[in-house]
This record gives C-alpha cells, sequence and structure tokens, in this order.
C-alpha cells in the first residue's frame, strides 16, 4: 500500500488528444487499473456504435463494475456526412446518460470516450462539456478523450496528454489486426 | 464481425514512448482488448516493482490469460542511482524472460513496459531489444514502453505513439491518485 492513499481522494478531469493511437486504448488502461481498485466504471461511447470490439467482450467478463455503453451511430468520416443529425441526437442522448450517472453517483469513474470528436463535428456544445467538467461530484474521475480536443476543454482538465502519430502501420499499408485495433 | 479479421494475423511491434501520461495505460488497455478477443497477454514490468497497483489486482481476477510480471527492483531516481547493479540484473533478468515467452509461445500478446526506460539507463543494450522484435514469432503483437526510446527502436518498429505531456496535476500540487496513477 503507497503512502498516496492516505491523502484525501480528489476526483480529477483527464483528456487523451492527439492523431495517434492510445487514446481510447490509455482510457481503457485507466478503466481497468480503476476497476481492479474496486471503483466501479461507465464508458460511454460517443462516436463509436457498430464495431464489437474486445473491449466490449472484456466488458462482459469484468462484469456489472465495467459497463460500456456505446451511445454512438458509427464513425464519422467527414463533417458533411448527410446523417449527422442522427449523429447528433445520439451524441446528445450520450451526453445525457453521462449527466444522469453523474448525478446519481452510478461510477467512481466515468469515459467519455471521442467526446472531443463530437465537440469537433458539432454533435456537442463545448458548453455542455465545461458544464460536466464543473458539475462533477469531487470525487469522480472524468476521462475525456478523442482528437482535437478544444481549448476551453484543457482549460478546465487536470491532466491532458496528446498522443501524436510518429510511425503507423496503416501508413505502410498493414490492415488492422486483432487484439490492437478491434 | 468486422471485415478485418478476414485478413491474415500479423503481429505487430508497437511503442508507446513520451514524457506524458498514458503509456503504460495504453499498454494495459491494449492488452485489455487483446485478452476480450480470447488472446493470453504477458505483461513484464522492467523498472517498477515495488508498488502494488490496480492493474496488479485486476490481473489476478482476470486469471492466466491476463499475466503481469513485476521483474524491477522499483523507480530509479538517477542514472547514479548506487543500485544499478541490482537494476541492471533485473532487467536482464526480464529480458531473459521475454525471450523464453516468445520462443515458447506462451502469449500472443507480450507488453515489456517500461523497456524504453531500461535502454535509456542502460541496464539492457539496444541491440537486445532489436534482438528481440527481429525473433518475434509472426503472430505475436509486441509492445514496448517507456520515455526517451532509441531511435533504432523507432526504425523496427511498426507503430510508435509519442504520449506528450501538455498539463499535468502534479505540476499543481495535486497528488497521486487511486485508480489513476496506482
Amino acid at each position: 500500500m503507497s503512502e498516496e492513499t492516505s491523502v484525501a481522494a480528489r476526483g480529477l478531469t483527464l483528456v487523451f488528444t492527439g492523431n495517434g493511437k492510445g487514446k481510447t486504448t490509455a482510457a481503457l488502461g485507466m478503466a481497468l487499473r480503476a476497476w481492479g481498485q474496486g471503483m466501479k466504471v461507465l464508458i460511454l461511447q460517443f462516436i463509436k456504435g457498430s464495431w464489437k470490439c474486445g473491449e466490449l467482450i472484456a466488458a462482459e467478463k469484468l462484469g456489472p463494475n465495467f459497463v460500456i455503453r456505446q451511445m454512438g451511430e458509427g464513425f464519422i468520416r467527414c463533417s458533411n456526412d448527410k446523417g449527422l443529425d442522427g449523429h447528433r441526437a445520439a451524441a446528445q442522448n450520450a451526453l445525457e446518460e453521462a449527466k444522469k450517472a453523474m448525478r446519481e453517483g452510478a461510477a467512481d469513474m466515468v469515459v467519455l470516450d471521442e467526446i472531443n470528436c463530437a465537440v469537433h463535428y458539432g454533435l456537442v456544445d463545448v458548453e455542455d462539456v465545461l458544464d460536466i467538467i464543473r458539475s462533477k461530484p469531487p470525487g469522480l474521475h472524468l476521462v475525456l478523450t478523442g482528437r482535437n480536443v478544444a481549448n476551453e476543454v484543457v482549460g478546465s482538465a487536470d491532466l491532458v496528454t496528446e498522443m501524436r502519430e510518429v510511425k503507423h502501420p496503416f501508413a505502410v499499408g498493414i490492415p488492422a489486426q486483432k487484439g490492437i485495433e478491434f
């Protein structure tokens, strides 16, 4: 047991952004660490919605304290996407779920996966994200992922890491691999 | 099931480096995703050794397909550390464990946590890391974490992400938190 456990818990707001691989993955790792510590974790996916990923199978195995909810309508290819209204409704729905979970104390860690993208694409208003950060219960850890994070969100967060792509296998023609990308 | 599963599996060599938070955490998330896909995961920690972290408790719960072995002698404060010989022996031992696991096909994903640091501090020779990458079985995913990755390792890897610190709570006096840092 390290000495840090004697310090009063303070929930942090963490942001994983940038164009490199490892944002959602780091949020998942953090969720696993928290789950290991006996915390309840809720992951709300704002953009992804159509993949049956390894993390979803894992979450089912981890039980009721590790919940992933896919609220999004799948990948958005470009901002002129015809179906943006559907994406917007889904993202707003995810936002309401996040607020509800925080209000009800349903989790010790809430991950809003790809919410930065949702803001960037205009599916979620940045003010709503700042409201969530401001209204966070003191003990709750809040994790926001996705590229193109808004400056205002960086300003309100405790920790921000930019995942910068140095080298990516898709660039050299290697396809997505099971256990890595999905 | 996505169409990528029809493509022949090719194990990747992935590197998470940089000074920001999220390197080991992303490796953990990747390990969880792989475990969810039914893969066997082996995580060898090269530097850490003294913390009873959330991930260790989680690994115990996940069972025999998710193994974390702490091979290191704890944090190295500076490169003039009196106990560097002990650290070197521990890192060499971890290296042998990695080679053995790869030879015996003991895992589908091997994470060499903080191995980049171990090379940076002279505990492990960069040539030994390049040998491991070169002798990797084709289907195995190899993940190397730690700041100050050697250029030669970047050259041999398929994917490299630099976790860049934009903002960190320790810088503003907030201590390490349960479920986040440990």
